[in-house]
């Protein structure tokens, strides 16, 4: 732990304050503190800038300050490079960043003394394959998403897994979710709750135009082919619900678990089942 | 039942041929025949031209052929003008055209035998009130829906019900249908079958992101009044899936009942249930 | 409001002393103070003393001390006789007793003054048709289940609305809910949650063995008969889920508004939207 | 595949002609039939009796006649004995017994041919330990269910997975099923589908009385302990749906994935999905 890079949602409130808190503490342990230079604002004393996506390549240890959503980014930046994260909530949902901001302190103490574990998280990697040909591969921590436009109708989409045919869906979208991400798009549309360190992929269809439907859980080595019918209007491919891919008739979309595997710090005080209480009320009257 | 107006879907199977065989039996019956000016290209012999819009005000009666898209446009183009509908459907669901092809012949010899019940449906009026403008009225026969853009991240909505505050969503969307709409868009979202001539309004989040939500059906006098949280991105108020509005931050959707109600001719060998198990295959195993 | 019964769950929480103060604060107000046999040894001060099947026949109302459980059984008790019913809530969820017991005294003077609303609430009526023969009716406030035994195996029913067949069920069971009782069982069932002064029959399978079932509301004015397969183990018809009488294959159950309706006295701080969101969380996140 | 040995469900439509086809297929490809005694009066020419209890542990292959139901008792009978299991379906649903009668001769060609795969599946292990002592274990396929009685009020359960608290359930029960059972009981009670031959433990509520509950998916590795509170009315615990064992107040049900997995013999016509969309009409419209 000797090179720790930290990447901060500049919006997230008291992000410059816990920023510097955090890189103080960090420094006064010893360890050399790298800035992603998009919050150069911000940048707390002693702290070096480097681009953010150098940062993996370079630190021991990434820690995120913001909510879910920097953190899934910080996580499809980090990919294949195996660099554990640390996130740390600040404001929000927060159940990727279970640490609260309060708790900083503690937590690094545990963490400079090995009291913690590296959770890992699988991923998906989706292709999108047109006419024949396959398009570069984009990662995703929560899901791999295909919505319709706003104005469009609604889509049509056939499934197969391994080469055999699913089912056929006519919904406004569908999810594909690790487990990680079943507790986000996906428990929205109805999707069950997936210990998080599970191998598996959650199918959960986007309002499906018949009663019959219901959320299924497959094997997470399976390899998912999703097949759109003709004259989509503005279909969307959306990774993790922050980076969009407009898809073509026609496109076939395929998905399987990724190589790349997420490590996250997690320390012993935060049980999964807490924070599903805490931060859904899960099981609360 | 002397003037009889015919919209049709000209993309719809069969659509020419049924449109002649009707025409036909009509003039038969001794009936004038209106046709759409938009179906030209299929006119069928004998059959009259004018512009749709003035359709309902100068027939008894408007026979729509092709799927209950096309009976949706026809019923907010009715309107309050009180003209009965008649919706033959050539094919795809059909819960509101409900007389299939094959049946026109006996339908037309119910309808001039007077063997018919008018059932009348109610529809919903939305206004959209931007600082503190009220903008054009609009109205729905299923439903008026507020729904996020592809891009676009969550929307938040607070809602009220003759002034009330109801409880505030953070979801993908909001669903406000009438009983005819409750087996529409509102199905899709988990929303409850609403017996269609029921007074009622249903409000059905689309993927609401809380685990706590569940449609709740109001009565169908109460004045409803939709408030967009800030910085909605692209977010779109859509009526019958056909209509779209732009919405911006801080608008006020205020949706009511209409005073308009559409009269849809009925033939007693159609009960709703079976509508329900043949189109929905509701209660199926 | 001369005379005031008290209905009184003993169990519940504080009872002794709530009911000791409120009918010190009735007697303070000139009103006579009759109180139910069953709580004899609870009796306040300067409390008369009735049989419970005899009050409501001689009070002017009825206040209820304790859960919605004690509220329903005093509703049926009531039945058609008019006599509105003030519910205080022991502890529990309270939906119906939605005045909280720090409440009263306010909750008096507010009685006292005439500043409160009479909400009247539609209530079903129950009889169980063996062999051609009716058996007594039975009335129910929230609702009528049918349910299978617990070693008992999924049941079959058969439902009609006004004589028209509806659909068959395979299912656990069968709960026919008023909008009352809506947010009740049926809830937890996943049906809709329905206003409550709405006239409305809900029916929502309990567990029903297809993906093809969706709860419906039907009008308030319908008669529903169910139809109970051959060889039903152990089934239950259940009112407001505190009378049961034993069901045999093919007794028919047959369901319908009641002409009794309830009268309950509720204060303008207590919208219903809030009791949803209180005492259900409804919509929280 | 020298010994094979029969358990039919003689209530089964055609039981006695299919047993009696599919004994003289076996013999003559050579094979040695043994049959349960408990069918006697159906016995086929040339066929062995043997009690049903002796049978796993003698003969080669299991085929089981009947419906889903008489698989899971032949499942629980073999248990850990390493038998696999040919279902073959006589009405009803099919899930297990997936193959139909009228295929039974070519099943039998593939069977021979060696032309199937084994495919393994989970079993459950539940213990009732009450005061302290740990009662029999007893084992399940599909599911372990705790269910209140047919009068019994709502029960209320704490749910402990390897230890750590998961949530309190106050509702009609709780189902804990594997992958296989994903489809029975389980989907009733709105729990997800998931791949019969993953590793997972499934925990759905039966009618949970909250909004915030939703089925969670857990390691198949986990050991699940389900605390009773006190007080339950005729509460019981279910096995597979068809073996029942009284609670009692403070007591505490462990379930694990058994040491015992079943091998059901499968052939390549019949992929799971396919049974989805033809059993459960998954995804039809």
């Amino acid at each position: 732990m000797k090179r720790i890079g930290i990447i901060a949602n500049p919006d997230a409130p008291h992000c410059r304050q816990v920023l510097r808190d955090l890189s103080r503490l960090l420094q006064e342990k010893g360890a050399r503190v790298l800035v992603d230079q998009e919050i150069a604002p911000l940048r707390p004393e002693g702290a070096e800038m480097i681009p953010k996506p150098e940062m993996p390549g370079v630190v021991d240890l990434i820690i995120v300050l913001g909510g879910d959503g920097t953190l899934l980014s910080a996580a499809r930046l980090v990919g294949g490079l195996g660099v554990p994260i640390l996130g740390v909530n600040l404001g929000g949902l927060g159940f990727l960043t279970a640490t609260p901001q309060e708790e900083v302190p503690a937590a690094l103490e545990a963490l400079f003394e090995g009291r913690y574990v590296l959770e890992e998280r699988m991923m998906l990697e989706a292709h999108v394959i047109r006419e024949g040909i396959r398009l570069g591969a984009s990662l995703a921590l929560n899901d791999v998403v295909i919505t319709k436009g706003t104005l469009g109708r609604i889509i049509n989409l056939e499934v197969l897994v391994d080469g055999e045919f699913v089912t056929s869906y006519r919904a406004d979208g569908l999810i594909l979710a690790t487990p990680t991400g079943s507790t986000a798009y996906s428990l929205s549309a109805m999707g069950p709750i997936v210990f998080p360190t599970m191998e598996a992929l959650i199918l959960t269809p986007i309002c499906p135009h018949t009663l019959t439907n219901r959320p299924i859980v497959l094997p997470g080595g399976g390899r998912v082919e999703i097949r759109l019918h003709a004259d989509p209007q503005a279909v969307m491919l959306m990774l993790d619900g922050q980076v969009g891919f407009p898809l073509q008739g026609r496109d076939v979309v395929e998905v399987r678990r990724a190589d790349a595997r997420i490590k996250l710090v997690r320390f012993p005080q935060q049980p999964y089942f807490q924070l599903l209480r805490t931060k859904l009320k899960w099981g609360e009257r």
